[in-house]
């Protein structure tokens, strides 16, 4: 295997009480901790925290993207039934393409949880050579949705184009098939 | 706890042959006696029963809403492949976001039923504040989709800000998480 | 029941390489293989093996829905994350109504199998009286997925005015709900 270049990693937190520092913002650190815990290959972490809603979230996601050249992209908040809950439509509106198996699968595993959990509103898509998935906005919650989906993202950013990851088997396995 | 304001609902019979009064609705009924078991909160109902078609309940939901000021409207009919089932289509229409996860839970708990489960194309949305979701025709299905996602309604209105909901618990245990 | 004419059925293999003849298809044949072996009812068989992309996919599916007036088509390849991947698109593209049940079990079903289930963008549609359906690429994930979403063709069909298709019981048991 050739040696590849660092993964770059956004991570977004959209709260309005976060980033107008009412409180401390404690998703975006539980994403960084989840990712050190789990991948054994090079990544930079870009990390954001912005209000709330459509035009914020859209215009962090394009310049983390288009600029920052990020291969993944995780945001945090905005994906319930708020009036101000607006982190799903911004993503869908810089898709290129719709990934609707991540939310089915994350909203089927927080539903063993929570009877709430149909109410998050989760999608992911791609957009150029970067993944963007939206996680929920309670650090509880991050790890059980990371911990269903990411055993397909290595793979997945594979076909992308995007950056070599990988896991480290004993604390999580992902899978890249055989070719064919 | 204040004293709150009796709840909306508007409950809709998209049928054909039901409005043209061919058969009794009996859909509609159903609907009105589950909520009637189920909720221990105050609240109205409003019976619409209009002809399938995009037009009709297009029209008829942006009244319910708009005008009438529902804050839970309950959809039935026409979420099926036949060429006048156009509910789903309508309901997309006149959304402000999206819920997928109320089609997906819908579906998943029919299949446990009937494999022409995946046939239905019931989705849930927002418009303003008010939760409109789309339920199946035949009134035996209804209870059975109503039992699997009302238990998230109750929370979903709270943070809405539409009226409030509640359920009683030894019919239906309906869930609101701890702020945080 | 009256004697039904035959069923026309659409099989379009997506594939850069298979089209371009750098290898042999397999998936097309492995539907066509399917289909012969569950179903009792007559049908023809119309196979298109085209190169991947957006344009290619949608053209194809309206020769096939709006010309040679297939009852179904069943797409495969082109639907994960691989940038030419554009089955889905296309497929929404020439769509009239959506039917997202058809996704969430192949997704759910082929999830029992591998993680990366959920990268698979597939969907169904109706185009007027056409049913069109995405499987995957590979041929053993497309037995897998028939299996799962196919009980429920024959009464889809039966909705929406196309032909009467049945299948062997002892393969597979298709499911007609009775009237009502």
């Amino acid at each position: 295997m050739t040696i590849s270049r660092s993964a770059r990693i956004g991570v977004v937190t959209a709260s309005d009480r976060a980033s107008a520092g009412i409180y401390r913002d404690e998703s975006g650190p539980a994403i960084e901790a989840w990712l050190t815990r789990c991948l054994v290959t090079k990544f930079e972490i870009l990390r954001r925290i912005i209000p709330d809603g459509f035009e914020s979230v859209r215009d962090t996601l394009v310049q983390l993207v288009d600029v920052d050249g990020c291969d993944l992209v995780l945001t945090t908040g905005g994906t319930g039934p708020s009036p101000r809950d607006l982190t799903p439509e911004a993503t869908e509106a810089v898709a290129h393409r719709h990934f609707p198996g991540f939310g089915e699968l994350m909203r089927q595993t927080s539903l063993q949880q929570v009877p709430t959990a149909i109410l998050s509103r989760q999608t992911a898509v791609t957009r150029g050579q970067c993944l963007i998935i939206n996680l929920p906005g309670k650090p509880a919650s991050i790890a059980v949705c990371l911990d269903a989906v990411f055993p397909a993202v290595p793979y997945c950013l594979d076909l992308m184009g995007a950056a070599f990851i990988d896991t480290d088997p004993t604390v999580l396995r992902s899978f890249r098939p055989k070719a064919g």
